[in-house]
């Protein structure tokens, strides 16, 4: 059989207890580690579930899927993937080979950002569509997203943007010369996320997204006791120091129309400009709230 | 601490390794029994953790909640929610009240239908809004769920249709009457899902649902080893009998037209006709397949 097992969101202690045993039991066990990352060190997972995790790279999923299945047919192989394995990246490509190789597959389902996400208040069945940021360059600022992010404020709903995770990636100089050397891993932060969605909206300028008063609410660590909650008007967000925010990973909100007053006082705890906060959600929301009592 | 724990969709393994932590420490674990249910009894669930559960209805979460918070401030006290806390519903009314009072609370995620349906291979980022269809009577055939399908499907989205579940209800009479018996629980299955959509299609026909060019997906039990997924046009779907999909729970994806081929062939598998599946792909969805070999 090969399994592939969500890991959620946090640490070693997010595994379902269906999923350990899994992992217990196995012959081999992969680790995905590109798309996303658990807030712990591999060495962490290895020693709580008592058993050695061999790291599987872009590479490796992608271009070696038939040495990670090899003798799932006779014998139990795990691939553990952070979050869910149908969060934001279907593990289809290797759930079809295992197919056309006859080999017996199971899903062993985890939170996911893609609804974990809820625990900022929003009522998740007013996500419209989600988007990916990813880091712009000089040279290259892709900006689809601002097309699916439309769509979504034109029909009222929350849109979750997921921030660009870079590892293992080669340096162009490297990569020209062949060279195996990689850079550091990056992560997106809130406030350069901001930034983009501001520079992309002042370069369409299709009133898609205003500083002062569109909303959206950061969540850094999600799901960890260091889970971090920030909201405010995007301009807000862009001026706050990184700091704020804390560690990696970050994800953001950008709330859409269709708000709820409980929604907005769910969230008020958490803004930046407690009074601001609820002044946009009267004014450019049309959210019923009362008026402050200052 | 007032914990609020998600169980994850299936049996009682699927609850994490962090959250059987907490339900074995706490004072008091309260199981939330009205949005959703595991694909087990509660005995189970208490047998595995070791500990009795107070089974907490509606009206107690809604009007008893601070009987559920009593003394939360000085001791562990936890509510167990079938899927992710934040999942189909959020819990933010009883964390309002936490807060109000406050005891510190700590949500532990799991996955939901609302990222584990990506099973059936669809990419979840291209979800638009959820929708709830809800039994139908005689009189009453509430159809806003149209509008929300209808700006999901113009924008090409998938929608996750969420079937309605009854439980613990009164019957008109009884509950006229004041007698607190309750009905049989009941659980909406797929054909009856799909016969609904059809018939407020061809009451509004707005053209937003086609029975025999509109594809999607049914799934049964997510996460379980029950786990059935069937796919094929409306008509096709409300078709078949019951048993094929087998017992609740039932969820229903309405394809909307970003589809890749890649997805079409993941799921070709678990057509219901597999030739007209590849037809109504190529044909309605202009997803580049190849012709069928036959």
């Amino acid at each position: 059989m090969f399994y592939i097992i969500g890991l959620g969101l946090s640490d070693e202690k997010d595994i379902t207890v269906k999923g350990l045993q899994v992992v217990k039991a196995c012959s081999r066990v992969y680790l995905e580690a590109y798309t996303s990352i658990l807030l712990v060190p591999k060495e962490n997972l290895e020693e709580f579930y008592g058993r050695p995790l061999i790291v599987a790279d872009r590479d490796m999923v992608e271009t070696e899927s038939d040495e990670i299945l090899r003798d799932a047919d006779k014998e139990d192989v795990a691939l553990l993937i952070v979050g869910d394995p149908f969060g934001a990246t279907t593990h289809a490509d290797i759930l079809l080979r295992a197919r056309s190789l006859k080999i017996p597959t199971r899903v062993i389902h985890n939170a996911s950002i893609m609804n974990a996400i809820g625990a900022c208040g929003l009522q998740l069945y007013n996500f419209g569509q989600s988007v990916s940021l990813v880091f712009f360059t000089d040279t290259w600022k892709p900006d689809s997203f601002y097309d699916r992010i439309k769509e979504n404020v034109e029909i009222g709903m929350h849109t979750l943007v997921l921030l660009d995770i870079k590892v293992k990636e080669q340096s162009e100089e490297n990569l020209a010369r062949g060279r195996k050397i990689y850079e550091p891993p990056r992560y997106m932060s809130i406030p350069t996320a901001v930034s983009q969605l501001i520079e992309i909206e002042s370069l369409r300028s299709e009133g898609v997204l205003s500083p002062e008063t569109t909303l959206a609410i950061s969540m850094s660590r999600v799901g960890s006791e260091q889970q971090r909650i920030v909201c405010g008007t995007l301009a807000e967000l862009a001026s706050l120091d990184n700091e704020v925010f804390g560690d990696p990973l970050h994800s953001l909100v950008i709330v859409g129309k269709r708000l709820h007053h409980l929604e907005v006082e769910f969230a008020e705890e958490w803004a930046t400009d407690k009074a601001n906060w609820r002044k946009v959600a009267r004014e450019s929301y049309a959210v019923a709230l009362d008026e402050p009592s200052t």
